[in-house]
């Protein structure tokens, strides 16, 4: 593990420093060279960087999850000074053209990326997912009425406990019982004839499961909470009401919400909501009635370039599905691993399993994090371990997964 | 203006890169200097900085804000490393005890730095203040109860209409036929006795004006909206019971609000609340309930320790009193100028102004951005001219709009 950052004093702001020094506070290191000041190291202004790019680890955390390296780098040469215009990435307001060329981009990306019927708004909220479990149906339940769930997971159980506050909120589905392995087939439910829609989430962060199917509905509105599968497997946009994903797995980092409501969603507003919590606040204002994560809209942005830059939506779900077989090859390989979800039903995104030898997974954990790699302990719903392979994991990274695992079970198999 | 941030080719993702590439790949650039592949520069990976941070101008925009260059270099630097923990400042885990460190010491700082007494509760929450508009009154206010507001601007005014879905909410003072130039004293409005609390804004963003005083409450509790002025002026928390404040004028980026509640604000809440809107959720897991916005608060983190490092609160006012008093000083020189605010309610954070000559104000904004200082115009309520000095703008950007206006002054006076 490297050192850590080194603090170099505390001199006051920038203004108050020498000239020699001043020239050198103005750039970003590259590695190992701190910067100093005339008078020598100790008078170092900036943090001295001895860790950088050169020290990430293969993160395979469920998220805040990793993103291409190359868009890390554009965003830390945004940071002093966004696309030129003289204001820093993180100090150019949201009412200047600099910034609407931003959200603009982001938003002709997704819809790109996602073929989003063009009669459909794409918003750019705050306050993740959770906040949507509650906003989805304080906008489209009517006081009272029906709403099915496929309760694949906990996530799944807590927008069904949302919109029991609004309505008649009913699993058409648990698996909780079955320890959350699989998703059901269509057959294995009925949605209610007086349900307003059905929800479903798409993938499973926890337990590591997926819809491959787009579930059957039986007819009504279909709602989809595609928080980490977006943009990293099929999804097609024109068969739901209303879809809501929270950045930090698949597009950038947390703090931005996407909600896409299809005109039928967008319509379904009661009078009198709260202004934050009404989708038609955010629809008239294009999602600017107040400052958006102004930051996170540019990531986003930059995620979704570098999407369509590697093969598109297409591009990534190929990607995806390679690292995921990766995994799940050596899983299948032996009975000294056990995978945990039901073949039908594994997730490209969250692969899931744990030692035939329980007692091995912390050492398997400790020794991973030797060989740099993180972010691996599973859920404690799930136990095990979890490998998180969203669009921003590298492939490499998965090899160097498998690898240890081959090496791993030769040494303890 | 300097030229764009150019695009060199889309090459694939890094993993593809010959090793001559990659190497080059890691670091962050310095300036001007483009990273090149192995096969010269038209197959470049990276995008060009040709402007950075050199080239920033004087930012007096009303937020999202200047921030100090040293914690924007300080940020950039720990995008690929997060403090050389391998995760990427972006895509380390909420859950991870390298987030935990920082959101515990951001929290530690704000606590330091306000003197937050101990039995307060500090949150890092998403939405804004005008997702607070809402859940300050559905948290503190009996269902059909009273609360009194100080309506200074529009922002107090959007407060006072949220409230109103919960309860009996009232303007004990309105300027608006006034233009809100000013703010009461405290002998200009009554309180209601049976006000469950009163309301105001610290600092009015839009017109310029701030309180410099503790507004009488009546005996009342005090809830404040501070999100312009927090770490910039006097707050007495302990006179308040509950203070909140978007992150992205004094603090950080858009996307994070900081809420403080008194043990007695923390006891208010109801049953049944929606859980993202119920202060409990986030008190009873330290703002970790859903995923934060981890980057927003780790930029908080290091603008608090900026703070710290140049004086505390007491330096940050100092140096705003000077930012403020140079401005209002030109202001008052001549009758070229017209101030908005009344003198005893002068904002430190933000000078609006109007020219005498209405048809040089554009003049006068052409003229400063040719100039180098951007986010001068004032916002359509005021029009003319704002300049906004939140802690981030340096002296010296204010000296340099101060030395234009005289000169401005001399040329067209």
């Amino acid at each position: 593990m490297p050192s850590r950052v080194q603090k170099c004093g505390s001199a006051g702001p920038p203004e108050a420093l020498p000239d020699l020094c001043e020239a050198q506070t103005t750039g970003l290191t590259t590695r190992n060279e701190p910067y100093c000041c005339s008078d020598g190291l100790k008078d170092c202004l900036w943090p001295r960087v001895d860790v950088g790019a050169e020290s990430r680890i293969h993160n395979f955390g469920a998220g805040p999850a990793v993103l291409p390296l190359e868009v890390v780098t554009e965003v830390a040469e945004s940071l002093p000074n966004m696309n030129g215009s003289g204001f820093g990435l993180m100090e150019v307001s949201h009412r200047s053209p600099a910034f609407q060329e931003v959200i603009d981009s982001a938003m002709g990306r997704m819809r790109g990326i996602l073929s989003i019927p063009d009669d459909y708004e794409v918003l750019f909220l705050q306050g993740g997912a959770s906040t949507q479990f509650y906003m989805t149906a304080l906008n489209l339940l009517s006081n009272g009425g029906a709403a099915d769930f496929l309760v694949t997971g906990i996530w799944a159980k807590k927008a069904l406990a949302e919109a029991n506050r609004i309505g008649d909120g009913r699993a058409a589905w648990d698996d909780s019982s079955n320890g959350f392995k699989s998703v059901p087939g269509d057959g294995e439910y009925s949605v209610r004839d007086d349900a307003e829609y059905l929800h479903y989430t798409s993938n499973n962060t926890l337990f590591g499961t997926q819809f491959k199917h787009l579930p059957d509905s039986n007819g009504k509105p279909r709602v989809v909470d595609a928080s980490s599968d977006i943009c990293g497997a099929h999804l097609d946009v024109s068969k739901h009401e209303l879809i809501y994903a929270g950045a930090q797995k698949n597009l950038g980092p947390s703090g931005v919400t996407v909600v896409i409501l299809s005109p039928w969603a967008a319509s379904r507003g009661k009078e009198g909501l709260p202004t934050m919590l009404d989708y038609q606040t955010h629809i008239s204002k294009g999602s600017m009635f107040n400052t958006p994560n102004t930051y996170g809209i540019f990531v986003l942005d930059r995620v979704l370039s570098w999407v369509e830059r590697n093969g598109g939506l297409e591009g990534a779900i190929q990607r995806n599905q390679k690292k995921s077989g990766l995994i799940y090859d050596m899983l299948d390989g032996s009975d000294f691993w056990k995978p945990h979800a039901g073949v039908g039903s594994r997730s490209m995104m969250n692969v899931t399993w744990r030692l035939a030898d329980e007692s091995l997974e912390d050492v398997f954990l400790a020794e991973a994090a030797d060989n740099g790699m993180g972010g691996l302990k599973g859920h404690r719903s799930v136990g095990g371990i979890r490998a998180s392979l969203y669009n921003g994991c590298p492939v490499e990274s998965v090899e160097a997964l498998a690898s240890f695992m081959a090496e791993f079970e030769s040494r303890h198999g």
